[in-house]
């Protein structure tokens, strides 16, 4: 594990929760839209690492889920690995529970995978690999 | 905010979950037992922040009454800030809602202080003196 790369946090209205987090003292870096997730995103920086605020775009985003059965909170822990296809076949090899058996494409253009909330303790954890 | 001190993981078996994240490949880093929060934590090591497994020592603790209502997952986020007292007087003054409005003494003798999750979109927030 080389670092926390984000934390995601789904938010209902994400302007008036961009306008919370930077009065809380996070700094804002930037936006995005990631279609493929049904969601739009807000960064902001907190050292080496990233808080992402996540609202959905639509009723079947698995981020409106979420909201409607839980509220606002923290979604998922994302930690950047140097290699995720070694990461993977470690984990296959030691029986840990994936939702993404093999890598996909997230926010960025980066490959992601994500593993089960039952192999983790209840925490939906995203494996992201470094940035060639 | 200078980075993410600790993402705090409410567990139920501190033996078994020490494993699994080991297994997941965070190094292990330390355990303590903080008896003023009724709880033993494991420490985990992730580039310049710490994951940390909390298990309840009583059924009374609040890890103990999160576990019971919501199973294990993420219990809360700590960033380190360089003065507490100056970030919480500046919390007071935009009536962002705090659980401490003054520092309380937290594990390894920091001075800590929680906001309440209302303020932060559903998120347990720790702020955390930097050790001088």
């Amino acid at each position: 594990m080389n670092k926390i790369d984000h934390l995601g946090i789904a938010v209902a209205d994400l302007t008036a929760a961009s306008q919370r987090y930077q009065e809380l003292g996070f700094a804002f870096h930037g936006s995005e839209r990631v279609d493929e997730q049904g969601v739009t995103v807000a960064f902001f920086e907190c050292g080496e690492s990233h808080i992402e605020l996540l609202e959905p775009t639509h009723d079947q985003s698995p981020i409106a889920k979420f909201l409607a059965k839980r509220g606002p909170g923290i979604h998922h822990l994302c930690v950047e690995v140097d290699d995720i296809e070694a990461a993977l076949a470690d984990y296959k090899s030691k029986g840990i529970q994936l939702i993404n058996p093999e890598p996909v494409i997230g926010a960025g253009g980066c490959r992601v995978a994500f593993v089960h909330p039952r192999a983790t303790e209840g925490v939906l954890l995203e494996l992201k690999e470094k940035m060639k």
